[in-house]
């Protein structure tokens, strides 16, 4: 793993336990494991690996924000008030990227582009944010119906892992009877191609 | 059934001759029992059954028009030029209106929108445009997993009929890999919440 003394101007130990205080044991578990897969399939990819893991560890700073935080943020960077009609799952990345630029000194837009659009993806995605957007997916802890297929995907053929992985995102919340925000939509309509 | 003289300024026959003359017979044969289904479904929700009649029996007058006269009326219309991204199953309705309007002495807006949106509804429809809606996927000749309980809905609920009609319509789109238009997913995320 990497120290981020360089892009952040703390060490790694500093970070890491800045991170652990803001979410369950648990949840600092899954972002150490998606550090790790996001290293992973940018060594594979051609993607800098340290971005990817800095990404990787990033990626779910916000995720247990109170809802109160996120309506606040949305309303002081006067982000698309369409935002306040859904919640933490469209938050946590297209919201939580501000939460995480006011906590650390971080300014490399490509990472934050990464954390942004790592739950909803986007129709032009950089080779870093289907690294983030995949790892998420594929991390080692990670276990569902098509895990597998997903894995074999993402080591193989980065484009291909987020056609399935966009594809079993709108299949799901359907099943679940869910509202899905359309960018994810527009994720898969632009992926599917390669699926 | 109705004659369309007041409508139209056309006999219900001359109009039956006009349609038949647009399409296959097994499509001809649907629209028929579009019309009766929409017929039925508007006496039971308190729609106008000559609006629900007449949008029933025009809903896929375009429907075997070639690619390239959808092109020239996207064009002609200057719509959106996003249009010409998608294919046929979207034109049919979205651009079909300009068609009919063209071949057809039709001003009546409220059954021009309900043929408008009859495939991919909108996040704002009228009892009309949901029952032309629900109708194309209720009407008797439909055979597919779920009808029933599509027509069960369609008698008792429009707002569940519509839910239950986009979902399917999402998943099975997701299924056959195919690009989902993004007003479809307007009206799953409008109407789900009824489901």
């Amino acid at each position: 793993m990497y120290d981020y003394y360089d892009e952040l101007g703390i060490g790694r130990e500093t970070l890491l336990a800045q991170i652990k205080s803001q979410m369950s044991e648990k949840r600092f578990n899954h972002v150490l494991s998606v550090e790790k897969e996001a290293i992973r399939l940018a060594e594979i990819h051609g993607v800098d690996p340290q971005q990817a893991g800095l990404a990787g560890l990033l990626h779910d700073y916000a995720k247990e924000l109170p809802d109160e935080e996120f309506q606040h943020l949305i309303k002081k960077y006067d982000l698309d008030r369409d935002l306040l009609n859904w919640g933490n799952n469209v938050w946590h990345g297209l919201v939580g990227i501000y939460k995480i630029r006011e906590d650390f000194n971080l300014e490399d837009q490509e990472i934050l582009q990464a954390i942004k659009v790592h739950t909803v993806g986007s129709s032009n995605m950089s080779k870093l944010d289907k690294v983030v957007y995949v790892a998420d997916y594929t991390e080692e802890t990670r276990n569902f119906p098509g895990v597998d297929e997903a894995r074999k995907l993402a080591d193989s053929d980065l484009n291909r892992a987020v056609a399935y992985e966009s594809k079993s995102t709108i299949r799901h919340l359907c099943e679940k009877n869910v509202r899905i925000y359309p960018q994810a939509l527009d994720t898969y309509n632009a992926f599917i191609q390669y699926i």
